[in-house]
């Protein structure tokens, strides 16, 4: 029998789409809960950080509380226009509200720009604060295929783990320390 | 060195994508375990619940023994036409009996419709009976961008955690009762 | 409070996406670290491998370690054209370096062709001995949908566990010997 000792975690799977806004609309760029200077912008009514969206999805799915549409849906008009860090923070909060220690999220996302690399640990602090959990943040891009490939949107794909707090033993992950 | 003590998890990976069926062969939706009323289905041989499917694919993955295809194949002709939610039965069976027990699924869907958050919870309840272990299930938009974004099909992709049994202590997963 | 005893694992996500070469530019298909004769290769200054590069990926990512990008770019020119199990093998290398010890790694890769069940277990085989763990690799198709379904190139995404070597029990993963 026994998981006495045992701190079991639970997978979660987070998948968020941004179309860029049309050239003739400029709007800011945000992703990774970075401002990126002189980037097209992408659509919607929030900021469009579809790295933010994806990770607190992928929180939202491993403890099996719902979605973005269930937290910041109409009834939360507070969030209305919430930036991605603000969003993947009270993500965070939700989640450990609800009885669970998060371990870490990655998120990786497929875009033709921004470059990335010069500024991904800094994405990687901003959102890890957030979540005041790991957070690490990836990119590729897919070879010209597809809409991200004709660069007409950015996607982003995040996992995260989390830990039942009602475990026999309860305690942080490495590295997340208790909100 | 030191693994005593320790249910070291394993985590795979599920996708799948099932086209809509053209409007002039209207088909019943089946997603999630679940029947959509009034929306128009996706085709394929089987019920084309590729959330289900991609579910029962991320099991296999975690454990290492091969995809749907290995599994229902022609030579499980008992299978041909099966809904998903028999699929995912017979998947999680089939990963028990090669040693191993399930921690959790997660699967998102990336749609236009139907509008999940209504049955989010009636899906996840059906779809966790059939694991006989926690299935978390989500849905999201890809901003009007790709296949799905069009409205030409569904995608899903799912993660899981499974326990080799063969781990110094088995034991289920916090909700995964024993098969 | 009470971490002792534990391996807390961390979650990675990787994705790669390759285009086929055309038609009038023969090229050899290399996937999932096997050679695939008869079969059009992938375009890519490498070897264009997308189940061994999103294994890689996957990897960086769990460890929260940049990605391909930052540990074979440009800097590394004796990385310039290597085959995809000589990035995973090295990918493996770094992580280890890094103080992680690997779980396991699952790729699962959409295109239409090759047909790649007769040779998943080879696939696995190759792939777990480059990176000194078990790697499952698995495939599906879209459904004729998108880049994929169109057979414009391969998309593969992985999911992969790592531990903290510095945890308080540092061991490896079953089946994940010391590197």
């Amino acid at each position: 029998m026994a998981s006495e000792n045992m701190l079991l975690p639970r997978t979660g799977i987070g998948i968020d789409v941004h179309a860029f806004a049309p050239d003739d609309d400029p709007q800011p760029l945000w992703l990774g809960g970075l401002f990126w200077e002189g980037e097209q912008g992408l659509s919607g009514h929030s900021d469009g950080d579809c790295v933010a969206h994806a990770a607190a999805d992928a929180l939202f799915s491993a403890c099996g509380i719902g979605d973005l549409g269930t937290h910041f849906g109409t009834d939360r008009p507070d969030f209305a226009g919430a930036s991605g860090v603000k969003l993947l923070g009270e993500a965070a909060r939700i989640v450990r509200e609800a009885g669970f220690e998060i371990g870490n999220v990655a998120v990786q996302f497929v875009a033709n720009r921004p470059k990335f690399g010069p500024r991904r640990e800094e994405s990687q602090r901003v959102l890890s604060q957030a979540a005041n959990a790991p957070v690490s943040v990836t990119a590729t891009t897919s070879d010209g295929l597809g809409f991200t490939g004709r660069g007409e949107g950015i996607s982003a794909v995040a996992t995260a783990l989390v830990y039942p707090a009602a475990s026999p033993h309860p305690g942080p992950a490495k590295g997340a320390p208790h909100a």
